[in-house]
C-alpha cells in the first residue's frame, strides 16, 4: 500500500475475497447523493462473496421486523436503503478471451483513489491464457457536479497483439440487497426491495430502467449509456429487467479503445418526474466531453480541500489516513435537507443505511466549521423529520414533545430492540445541542426562528415528560446512555447534562425570540406558554446529576459503580467486540463500557463539573472501556489531550485514524465507520487544537505531539474564515476574511485583527 | 348458567362465536396428558373462528423465533406444544339432512361438565328444517386411567320420525395451530408442526396415523376406533393424512343408535413404540364396555375429590368455582416426570403450551398438600431438566451454576424477550423454595438426596456467579422480579430474599447430608467444596434487602421508589391490561405493578420482615398494581387474609374464583389459567386457612369471611391425613391417618392425637 499527497493507492493489490470486499468499501465512489461500491466491472468468481450495490441516501423501502415476543409499540417495520441498479457490469472478451483478473496472469496492477481529482482507478496489466496482452485502466466517478452521475471510463490497449475486441456492458435491474443472519450490525431480512419494470431504451439510444420499491411506494429510475472512442459494430437488447449493449471491434497492436459507461439514477424522493429528468440529464451528462465533467470535479474538490483539509507536518502516514478520512466526509454527506449522512455513508449496506446521533456528535462538527451550508442541511432534515418525532413520542407514551428516533431514513423509528435503541432519548439532546452549536458558531438567528426553536422547545417538550421530580430534584429513569453496555438505566449522567442544555436553552431561545418579537406565531403554534418555559429552566436549574464524593466521578448512571467490575484478565482477545460474544445482561450487569460516555458529555459540556472531576472520571472509565464502538477512540483522544496528556492522545487517535484503512474493527467490508472520520477531525481541531465553542466565543488551547512538526486548519466563526497553524512553539492565527473577534486562547481572551501569534503552553493538569 | 353439586351446566347455550370459542376452553377434556378442546363434532359454520385442538403434555416441536436485532445469545428457538390430530370429526345426517346447531331449530340444549364423573356432555334437541326432530347426546371423556384414551359417545334418538341415519366420523392428521399476530400472549409463527403420514388402517379396523414433528424428530400416532350400537352399512377409506369411516342405518321413531368413537394418542416423549403401544392400547380399550372406562373414572375422581376438594358453606357460587377451579388442576396436572403443567393446562395454545413458574409458585403447593407423589413429579421435571439449566446459564454467560428457562416444554429457554423473560432469575428462587417446601411438607430426605439437594446446590451456584458485593452486602443487579411493568433492575426485593432463602437452604442441605454420610457422591460429582458452602452462608447473611425507613416499606427494587407513580386518574378503563395499550417503557419508568411481588414474597418468607413492614408494603403497592397478571389477586386475598383484612380478602378471592367461569380477563378462549386457579386454592387454605409450612412444622390461623358458615378441607403433612374444619366459633382439625403431631395455631403449640378444637381468633393487625 502507498499513499501521497491525496492519493490512495494500492499497487499489486491482493486477489483474496476478504481484501476485495474491503476494497469495495474503501475505493467506493460516492458524492452524499448515489454512492457505488468499487466492484469488478466483470465480476468475481462464483463462489466469492460481494456486496454489489448502487445506492441513493435517503432512498428506503419498507421491510418488516418482527418482534420475538410482540410487544405494545415495538418497532415492526424499519425502514432499508436498497442496493437499486447494477449498472457496473463491463465484460471485456478479446480474441475469444473473457478477461478476468482471476485467469491469466496479472503483470502489474494497482487500485488508485485519486482526492484532488475526485476519481478511483483500476489499473491493471493482464497476460490473457493466450498470450495476449493487455492494459487496462477504469476511471470511476460519482460527480459532485451532478449528483445523479456515475461514469465509468474503460480504456484497453492492446500491447503484444492486434485482435477482435469486445465489450458485454450490461444494466440490470433485478438485484438484491446482501444481508448476515449472524452480525447484528449488517441488514438483515427480506433482501428484494424493488420491483423493477422492463428495460426501454429511448430514442438517444440510452437504456432505462424503472423500479419501485416494493412497500414504500417509491420509484427510482436508472438510465445507462454506453459510448465507444472507436467505430464499432454495435448490437443492443432489453431482456426484461436487464439491457445489453454490446460492441465488436479490431485493436491494433499499440493503440487503445475507450467505452464510457454513463450511469444517471434519480429517484422519487428527491425528485419530481425522475424519469423525465434522467432523461435530461442523461442528455446533458453526454453532450460535453467527459473531461469536462473531470474538470468540473476537481474545482468542486479544490473548494473542499481549501478550508476542509487539515495538514500535518512529520507524520506522511498519518497525513494521508486524515485526508482518506475527510474525503469520505464530503462523499457521504448529504447536500440537500431530504438525505443525512448514513452511519456507513454510502459505502456499503451495514446498519441499512440508517442515520444516528453520529450524524450530530460526530460529523456535523466538520462540516459546521469548514461548510457551515451543509451543517445546516442536516439540521434542516432533523426539522423536516419533527412530525415524525412527535408521532414517535406518542407512540413511547409520551403525552407532549417530540422523540427523535434512534436510527431512520425518512423520520420513524428503525430500532427493533429499545433498550439500546429507542430508548437512547440523549439522541434529543444532542440534536439540541447540535442545534445551539450552530447558532453559536455561526450567530444564524433567523434559521433559529424558523427551524431551529422549535426542534429545542418539542426536544425540551420530551424531557419534561419522561423525567421526574424526586426529593426535590429532576430525575430521568429508565433510559440508555450512549454506551450500548448498560441499558435501561436512571439518571445517566450525559442524559441528564444534555437534557438539561437542552431545557436551558429552549428557555433562553424563547427569551431571545421574545426580546426580537419573534415569538408569538410559534408559541402560538405549539401552544408553548411562559409556564411551560418556566418549568424548563425550572427542571434544567433542579436536574439531578450523579456525583460520587469518594471518587470524585460522574457515576455513569445511579447504580453503575455498585456492579461488579469485568474481568479483563478472563477475557481472551477474540472476545471482543464483547456484544459479539456475551449475553447482554452479563454486560448489563457490569462495570464495562463500549464507547465513550459519561467522558463525551465532559467534552461537549466541560464547564458542568470542575476539571479534577473530569480527569477523575477519564482515569476510572478508560479502565473499563472496551472501545468496542468505533465512536469512542476519539472522544478519549480528545479528552486525553485536554488534560495534557498529549502522547496518549496522540495513540488513540492513531487507533482512530487508521480504523478503516487497518479495518481495525474488522468490519470494513461493510462499510466505512463515518462517525468515527469525523471523529478523526474532532481529534486534531477539538483534542490538539483545544477548540470550543462557547457563548463566550471560540476557545483554542493547542498542544502539540512531539512526533509532529505542526498541523494547521481553517475554520469558519461567525462567517469569518480563520487559519490555524500550530507550530513549535507559536500558534499563528490569520483572519482571512471577516471581521475583527476575540479570541480565548488557553481561557485568556486576545484580539483577533488580521493575525496573532500565540505561544504554545503546557494545558491541562496532570492531578 | 347453572352449576350445582359437581356439575358445571349451561342450559341453552349462546351459538355466538366469542362465546362457543371460550366454552372450547371451560368444557375441554383433560387428564394431564391428553387435551381435546371442546369443539363441536360437526364444526362451525365457515366464517366462524375456532381453535379446534387436541394435545400432549410435554410434546413439542421446535420453531423459529427472529429476533428483530440478533444480540449475543438471544433465544432464536422455541418449543411448541402442537395440535395433533382432528379425531373429534362426526357429521351426522338424517334423511339426507346434516345436523348442524345453525340450522332448524334448537328446543332445548345443554353442555354440562361433570366432575364427579369426569365427563363433558353436549345435549341437544333438534328440529330440522325438514321436521324431524332429534335428541342428541354427546359424552366425552379423557380417561385418567388410561391416559392416551380420549372417547365420544354419540347417542342419537329419532322423536318423531323413522328415517335413514348416517355418521360420517373422521380422523385428520393434516392440522395445524392457531395464532394470533397481535397478542404477545398467544402463539405466533409457523402453524404447521406435523408431516402426518398416510392413513392406514389396521387389521382389526383401527385408523392409524403417524405423525413427525417438523424440526424436533418426535413421533405422535392417532388410532381412531369407531363402533356402532345398531347393526348398520359400513364403509372405511383412508385419505392421504385422512381416514373416514360412515355408516348408515335406518333408525325406527322412539329409537336411539350410538357410535362410540374411541381415540387413542401416544408419542415418543413419553412412550417407546408409541405405533405398537397405541394398538395394544386401543385393543384394551375396545375389549370392555364403555361403561367400565366410566366407572374407572368416577372411581379415580372419587379418590381424587376425597382429600382434593374444599367445602364451603353458605355461598353456592363460590363453591361451584372452587370445585371447578380444583377441577382443572388435576385435568392439567402431568403424570410423570417428563411433563408440568402448561400455563393453560391443556385446554388452549395460549403461551404456546410453556411451563412457568406458575408450577412452582401457584399450582405445585395444592398436589403438595392433597396429593404429594404429584408434586415430587412436578419437582422430577425439574431435576430431568437440570443439565438444560446449566447449558442456559452458559448461554446466559454464567461460569457456574444452573438457571432455569423462563418458559419452556423440554428444558430449553423459549422467551423471546428476555427483559421480562430469562432476566426473572427469580425462578430459580422459585424452583429451590418448592424443594424446601416438598421436603418441609413430607420430610422425604431421600428425595432430596437424590434428586432435590442438587437442584438446591446448583441454583445456589448461579447467585453467587450473578451477583456482587458492594458496600459489604451481597446485590443482585439487572434482573426482573415477578412484576413484568418493571424489568432489569437492581436489587428486587423478592429476587434477593428468595436467592438468599435458596443460599441459606443449600448450605443446610450440604450439613444434613453430610451428617447421614450422604453428601460424598454428590460433592465430588458436583465439585462442591466445604469452601464454596461457607460462601453460600456467608451470601445469604450478608444478602441485602432493600428497605425504606421513611415509608417502613420494602421498595420492590433500588429505584422503584424514585419514579413517578402511574396515573390511573388518565387511565381509562379500557387501557387495561396495561401490557396492551403502552409501550414497555411506560411502564418501566413508572411506579405500576403488574402483580403482586414484593407482596408475593412477604407471603411465602414472612418471617424475613416485622409484621407492620410487610404490613405497610401492603398498603403501599394495592394502591399501583393493577392485577393485570391473573397471578396477582390471590396474593392480595392471602395476605389481605393475613393482616386481618378478611372482607377484603373475600373480595379478591371472588375475583380471583371467577377468572374464567366470568372470563375476566377477556382471553379464557386461549386457555385457562390455572397458575390463577391455584391461588385459589391457596386463597382458602394459606389465605383463610392460614396455613403456613415452615422449618418447626405446620402452622394454621383461621378466620372466617361473614359470609361463609364454614369451611373444611383436608390435607397431607409428614404422611398424616390431616380433616380441617373452621366453623364458628371453632377450626377442628382431626387426624385421619399417621402419627401424633405438634401444629400451631395463632403462632402457639397444640398437640394434634386424634382431634383438636381451637377457638377461632382475629388474627393479623390493623396497623
Amino acid at each position: 500500500m502507498k499513499q501521497k499527497n491525496k492519493i490512495y493507492e494500492v499497487k499489486n493489490f491482493s486477489l483474496e475475497n476478504e481484501q476485495l470486499l474491503q476494497y469495495e468499501t474503501l475505493f467506493h465512489n460516492a458524492n452524499g447523493y448515489l454512492g457505488v461500491r468499487s466492484n469488478f466491472e466483470e465480476g468475481y468468481p462464483d463462489s466469492y462473496q460481494t456486496v454489489r450495490g448502487e445506492y441513493i441516501n435517503g432512498f428506503y423501502n419498507f421491510s418488516r421486523m418482527n418482534q420475538a415476543e410482540k410487544l405494545c409499540g415495538l418497532t415492526e417495520e424499519k425502514q432499508v436503503m436498497p442496493n437499486l441498479v447494477d449498472t457496473q457490469g463491463i465484460q471485456l472478451t478479446v480474441c475469444g478471451e473473457p478477461f478476468s483478473m482471476f485467469r491469466g496472469k496479472i503483470l502489474d496492477s494497482a487500485r488508485i483513489l485519486d482526492m484532488e481529482k475526485g476519481v478511483t482507478i483500476r489499473r491493471v496489466i493482464w497476460r490473457s491464457p493466450g498470450q495476449r496482452e493487455l492494459e487496462i485502466e477504469i476511471t470511476r466517478m460519482t460527480s459532485f457536479k451532478m449528483l445523479p452521475l456515475f461514469t465509468i471510463e474503460y480504456r484497453v490497449r492492446a500491447l503484444n497483439f492486434s485482435g477482435s475486441i469486445e465489450f458485454f456492458s450490461t444494466h440490470i435491474g433485478d438485484v438484491r440487497n446482501s444481508f448476515s443472519s449472524k452480525d447484528p450490525r449488517v441488514a438483515d431480512g427480506a433482501a428484494r426491495h424493488l420491483r423493477p419494470e422492463a428495460a426501454v431504451f429511448t430514442p438517444e439510444g440510452f437504456s432505462t430502467i424503472t423500479s419501485h420499491t416494493t412497500t414504500s411506494r417509491l420509484t427510482a429510475v436508472s438510465m445507462v449509456c454506453n459510448r465507444l472512442s472507436y467505430p464499432a459494430a454495435e448490437s443492443r437488447e432489453a431482456r426484461g429487467p436487464a439491457a445489453v449493449q454490446e460492441f465488436r471491434l479490431n485493436l491494433d497492436q499499440g493503440h487503445s479503445v475507450t467505452l464510457t459507461k454513463y450511469t444517471v439514477l434519480c429517484d422519487s424522493v428527491h425528485y419530481q418526474n425522475c424519469e423525465d429528468l434522467a432523461a435530461d440529464l442523461m442528455k446533458q451528462a453526454v453532450s460535453v466531453p467527459l473531461s469536462d465533467w473531470y474538470h468540473a470535479q476537481e474545482r468542486y474538490l479544490k473548494q473542499f480541500w481549501e478550508t476542509g483539509n487539515i495538514q500535518l507536518e512529520g507524520d506522511d502516514a498519518l497525513q494521508n489516513a486524515i485526508t482518506y478520512n475527510l474525503y469520505q466526509l464530503i462523499q457521504s454527506v448529504g447536500k440537500d435537507p431530504h438525505s443525512n449522512i448514513a452511519a456507513k455513508g454510502l459505502s456499503g449496506e451495514g446498519y441499512e443505511g440508517h442515520y444516528f446521533w453520529d450524524t450530530e456528535m460526530y460529523i456535523e462538527p466538520y462540516f459546521l466549521l469548514t461548510r457551515p451550508s451543509l451543517a445546516k442541511n442536516l439540521i434542516a432534515f432533523r426539522y423536516t423529520t419533527l412530525d415524525a418525532a412527535r408521532r414517535n413520542a406518542r407512540i413511547l407514551g409520551h403525552r407532549k414533545g417530540a422523540l427523535y428516533p434512534w436510527r431512520t431514513i425518512m423520520g420513524r423509528e428503525c430500532s427493533g430492540y429499545f433498550p439500546s435503541g429507542s430508548a437512547q432519548y440523549h439522541i434529543n439532546g444532542d440534536i439540541a445541542y447540535s442545534v445551539v452549536n450552530y447558532y453559536l458558531t455561526t450567530k444564524d438567528f433567523d434559521f433559529m426562528v424558523h427551524c431551529g426553536a422549535e426542534i429545542l422547545f418539542e426536544t425540551a417538550r420530551l424531557w419534561m415528560d419522561v423525567g421526574n421530580y424526586y426529593k426535590g430534584k429532576f430525575r430521568i429513569n429508565c433510559v440508555t446512555g450512549p454506551d450500548e453496555y448498560t441499558c435501561l438505566v436512571n439518571n445517566n449522567y450525559y442524559t441528564n447534562v444534555i437534557a438539561r442544555y437542552n431545557l436551558k436553552w429552549a428557555a433562553r431561545f424563547y427569551r431571545m425570540m421574545t426580546e426580537e418579537n419573534k415569538i408569538s406565531p410559534l408559541a402560538e403554534r405549539l401552544c408553548l406558554t411562559r409556564e411551560e418555559i418556566l418549568s424548563f429552566q425550572q427542571a434544567a436549574d433542579d436536574m439531578y446529576l450523579p456525583y460520587n464524593q469518594e471518587l470524585d466521578i460522574n457515576p455513569q448512571d445511579d447504580s453503575f459503580l455498585s456492579k461488579e467490575k469485568w474481568d479483563f484478565s478472563q477475557t481472551p482477545p477474540d472476545s471482543f467486540p464483547l456484544l459479539m460474544h456475551v449475553h447482554p445482561l452479563s454486560l448489563y450487569r457490569r462495570q464495562v463500557c463500549k464507547q465513550a460516555d459519561t467522558i463525551l458529555a465532559h467534552f461537549i459540556l466541560e464547564d458542568e463539573q470542575p476539571l479534577s472531576t473530569m480527569r477523575h472520571s477519564y482515569d476510572y472509565y478508560e479502565k473499563i472501556t472496551t472501545h468496542d464502538s468505533s465512536l469512542s477512540s476519539c472522544i478519549f483522544c480528545i479528552m486525553a489531550a485536554r488534560f495534557g496528556m498529549t502522547e496518549k492522545a496522540y495513540s488513540y487517535f492513531g487507533k482512530s485514524a487508521q480504523t478503516d484503512l487497518m479495518n481495525t474493527h474488522g468490519n470494513t467490508k461493510d462499510g466505512l465507520h463515518i462517525a468515527n472520520m469525523g471523529g478523526v477531525y474532532m481529534s486534531i481541531v477539538y483534542g490538539f487544537g483545544g477548540l470550543r465553542i462557547k457563548e463566550d466565543g471560540l476557545h483554542l488551547a493547542p498542544v502539540l505531539p512531539q512526533k509532529w512538526g505542526g498541523y494547521s486548519f481553517k475554520l469558519y466563526f461567525e462567517n469569518s474564515l480563520l487559519a490555524i497553524s500550530v507550530k513549535h512553539p507559536v500558534c499563528e492565527i490569520t483572519l482571512l476574511s471577516g471581521t475583527e473577534k476575540t479570541l480565548f486562547f488557553y481561557g485568556k481572551a486576545h484580539q483577533l485583527k488580521d493575525r496573532l501569534n500565540i505561544p504554545l503552553e503546557p494545558w491541562g493538569e496532570k492531578i
